[in-house]
C-alpha cells in the first residue's frame, strides 16, 4: 500500500487525558482513535494488527473443536433475570437501553446468558455433548473509569469460548485443552515468556480459575510469582491456605504487576440450572449441562503488545502482528528511483511480503521517523545513492545496523 | 467439517412471530437465532455466508481506494448535537444508554457524525484529499416494527463508505466509480439481474440520490421501472417533474415490490460544516469537505439472498456464498464406507474444496433432508451400494439429476 493513499497520518499529539503509554503510541501512530475514555475505534494500520491477533487466536481455537459464532449486542432482560445478573448491584457494568416500546434491553457485557438460553434449541441428548461454541465480540462494560488505554474498555473486543459437557470430568479435560492452546497463542503473540498461568478465585464448582497474567507496568492486577515452580498467585487467593495447597512459601515468591489477558473459569451448572439447559443421559436421566467459559482480551492485547513492543522512538511490531512487514522509504522521485521503488514493491508483493511504501513528498527525517513510530519490522531505503550503487538500504527495526544490499538477494531473505 | 462437531441442528420448528420466508429457513437450518425481533445471532453456517458476502464486497470497496476501519457503538452526544441529529424527534430510531456519571450515550444508528468529526485530525489541506474510509460495522435502529427477518433489523451489519473531497466535481466521479463497483457486487452475490439503480430522493446537494433495489417479495420499498431503458425510480420521488426529468413515461413503467440493498448518496457539506471539516485549498482558501456516503446492508443480504436462493425444500446457495460447497451423506458405517468418505474429504479439502460430510447416525431421509434445507451446492453420496461399484453418487442441489461418476474425475470435476 501506498502511504498517499492511506488516510491517517502520525502526529506528535494525543488527547490530553491519555495517560497510558499503549493509547499514547497508537493514537500518534494513527492505529487507534478515541471516541470517549475507554472506547477506541479501529484505524486501518490498527485493524490489520486486530485482524492478525483474531486470526492468531481463531487457528488455536478451532483446533480444539470451537465453532465460530456471532452474537448481538442488543439482549434481551429475561434471560439475565433468571441468572440473577439483571440487577446492576449483581452486575454494577450493566449500560441499558430501551426498545420504543418501553422494554428494557441491556448491552452485552458478557454472553453467558443468552448462549447458555440458545444452547437449549441444540442440547438435548448427552449424543450433543460436548459442544464448544465461541465468538469475537464486542462487549460493553460501563466503567466507572478507563484509564489505561486498551487496557481497559467500556467497548472492547473479547474471544469468548463457552464448553458444554455430560459431566464435569469431561469439562475439566477440556480445562487442560485451552490451556495448551493459550499457552500456544501467547507465545505466538510474543509475550509467552512474560505470561503465567496464575491461580485466581473459582466458584461453586472448583477451588480456583485461571488467568493468564502477562507482566507490563499498565496492568491493574498484582500476582505473586515462584518463577522457578513457575506458579503464580492472584492476589485475591493470596493466603495461607492458598499456599499450602500449592506447596508454595510466602518468602519466595515475587510481587509483580500484571494484566490479565486471558481466563478459564469453570461455571458448572450456574446457569444451566436457572437457565434450563439440560440433556439427557446415557441412564435416561434428565440433568443440567456442566460448562465452561474461556475469555481472552483481544483488543486489550493489541494495547498490552503496544506497551511491550515499543522503545522510545515508536512501536516495534514482530513480524506476525505488524500490520505490514516492510516500511520502504522513498526519497526523490527521478525516474530511475520511481522504477526502483516500483520493482521492489511489486517484487515483495508477489512473494506475499506485505510493504507500507512512504511515496510522500516529504523530508527524510520525517519518514524515517514516521517509520520508527508505526514500528514495521524492517525499513528500505531508495534513493539517488542506493540506485547509483545498485543496492538497496536495510534496517531491522530492532537494530541500529544499515546495510546495503543487492535487490535479489534482499528480496528472498525479506520473503523467507 | 464433521456434522458431529458442529454444533447446530436443522429443525422443523420456528419461533411462531416469525413471518419472513428468510428468518424462517435460516432459523430452521440453523444460519440464524433470534435474539428479540429485528436482533440475530449468526451461528457457524449463517456466520461463514456473512463472511463470504463481506469478502466480496471488500475486494471491490478496497479497489476503489477504501481504507478499511472499525468505528464504535457507543457514541459521544456532542457531534450529534452539532448536527442537530442528537434530538429524537429528527432521529427516530436511537437507542440512547448513559454513563455511570450520568453523561449520555447512543448506540450508533449510522457513523457520519463520529467519522467527519475523527477526520479533522487527518485533513488539513487539498493534499489530503479525497480519502474513502468504510467499516463493515453494526448498527443500531429502535424500529417500531421488525417483521421482516434479517430485511430490517433492529442491530445489522452495514458496509458504509464515506468518501472526502475537495469539490463537488470531484465526488461525483467518485459517485460513479461506486455505482460501477457496486454493479460488479451485485453481480458476484449473484442478484444482479433483479437489481436496480434507482432514482430516490437527494439532499441539499443534489437533486436525486440512487439505491441499488432487488426485486423481492420481502422488501418494503415500491419501485416503479422502465425495463426497456433500465431506469427505475422510487416512489417517494415518483412525480410528474421526476418523470419530465428522466423522459419517463408513466403508462410505460411497471409497479415492483423491492428491497433496498445498497444506497449512494451525495452529502455535500451538510456534516463537515456544523462538524468543522475544513481543508485549505491550492489558493489558499480555507473551505468544508465535500463528502459522499455510500451503504450496503450486509445482513440484510443474507435474508434476500436467502429468499432468493431458495425452494420449497430450503435453501439454495451459489457456489461463492454457500458456507460450504460439498454435503457429503455418508450412509452406514462399514470400514470401507468410511475410508471412501475420509479419501473424498480429504482430496477435496487438498483441493480447497469446503466440505460438510454429514457423519451422523441418522436414516438416509433426514440427512437427504438437512442437505436439501442446508442447501449447499453440491451433494455427494457413499453408500454400500456406490462402494461395491466403484462409485460415487453426485447431485446438484439446482437439479433432481442423480449422476454416478468415478471418483477421480468426480473430485477433479468440483475442484474446477
Amino acid at each position: 500500500m501506498k502511504i498517499s493513499t492511506l488516510f491517517t497520518k502520525t502526529s506528535k499529539n494525543y488527547p490530553a487525558d491519555e495517560q497510558a503509554k499503549n493509547a499514547q503510541l497508537l493514537i500518534r501512530a494513527g492505529f487507534i482513535d478515541k471516541q470517549i475514555a475507554g472506547v477506541y475505534s479501529f484505524l486501518p494500520l490498527g485493524k490489520m494488527v486486530l485482524d492478525n491477533i483474531t486470526n492468531i487466536i481463531r487457528e488455536d481455537i478451532n483446533a480444539i473443536g470451537g465453532n465460530e459464532i456471532s452474537m448481538t449486542a442488543l439482549q434481551s432482560k429475561d434471560p439475565w433475570l433468571a441468572s440473577g445478573r439483571w440487577d446492576n448491584k449483581v452486575m454494577d457494568v450493566w449500560f441499558k437501553t430501551q426498545l420504543t416500546s418501553g422494554h428494557d434491553l441491556g448491552l452485552a457485557p458478557t454472553h453467558e446468558e443468552p448462549l447458555t438460553t440458545m444452547m437449549r434449541s441444540f442440547i438435548a441428548s448427552y449424543k450433543d455433548l460436548p459442544a464448544c461454541v465461541y465468538q469475537f465480540q464486542t462487549k460493553f462494560r460501563n466503567e466507572l473509569r478507563a484509564k489505561s488505554g486498551l487496557l481497559r474498555g467500556r467497548e472492547f473486543l473479547m474471544k469468548d469460548l463457552y464448553s458444554f459437557h455430560t459431566s464435569q470430568q469431561d469439562q475439566e479435560a477440556y480445562y487442560q485443552k485451552v490451556i495448551e492452546a493459550y499457552h500456544k497463542i501467547f507465545k505466538k503473540l510474543g509475550i509467552g515468556d512474560i505470561t503465567y498461568l496464575t491461580f485466581a478465585s473459582g466458584g461453586s464448582f472448583s477451588k480456583f480459575s485461571h488467568e493468564f497474567q502477562t507482566i507490563t507496568l499498565v496492568g491493574e492486577d498484582t500476582v505473586f510469582m515462584d518463577k522457578q515452580k513457575k506458579i503464580a498467585i492472584n492476589q485475591e487467593v493470596m493466603n495461607d491456605e492458598t499456599l499450602d495447597h500449592l506447596g508454595l512459601k510466602k518468602s519466595e515468591l515475587q510481587e509483580l504487576q500484571c494484566a490479565e489477558v486471558g481466563n478459564i473459569f469453570t461455571l458448572g451448572t450456574k446457569y444451566s440450572e436457572p437457565l434450563g439447559l439440560n440433556f439427557t443421559d446415557q441412564d435416561g436421566q434428565q440433568k443440567p449441562v456442566f460448562m465452561g467459559s474461556y475469555g481472552i482480551g483481544v483488543s486489550r492485547l493489541v494495547g498490552l503488545l503496544a506497551e511491550h513492543f515499543s522503545d522510545d522512538k515508536g512501536l516495534v511490531w514482530p513480524d506476525n502482528i505488524a500490520p505490514f512487514k516492510v516500511y520502504l522509504v522513498q526519497l526523490g522521485d527521478d525516474r530511475a528511483i520511481l522504477k526502483e521503488c516500483q520493482e521492489v514493491y511489486d517484487s515483495l508483493n508477489q512473494k506475499g511480503v506485505s510493504v507500507l511504501w512512504d511515496d510522500r513528498d516529504e523530508r527524510p527525517g520525517v519518514k524515517f521517523g514516521d517509520a520508527d513510530l508505526i514500528g514495521l519490522p524492517y525499513r528500505l531505503v531508495i534513493s539517488q545513492k542506493t540506485v547509483e550503487n545498485g543496492k538497496i538500504e536495510f534496517k531491522k527495526r530492532t537494530s541500529d545496523k544499515i546495510e546495503l544490499h543487492d535487490k535479489k538477494s534482499l528480496i528472498n531473505t525479506i520473503a523467507l
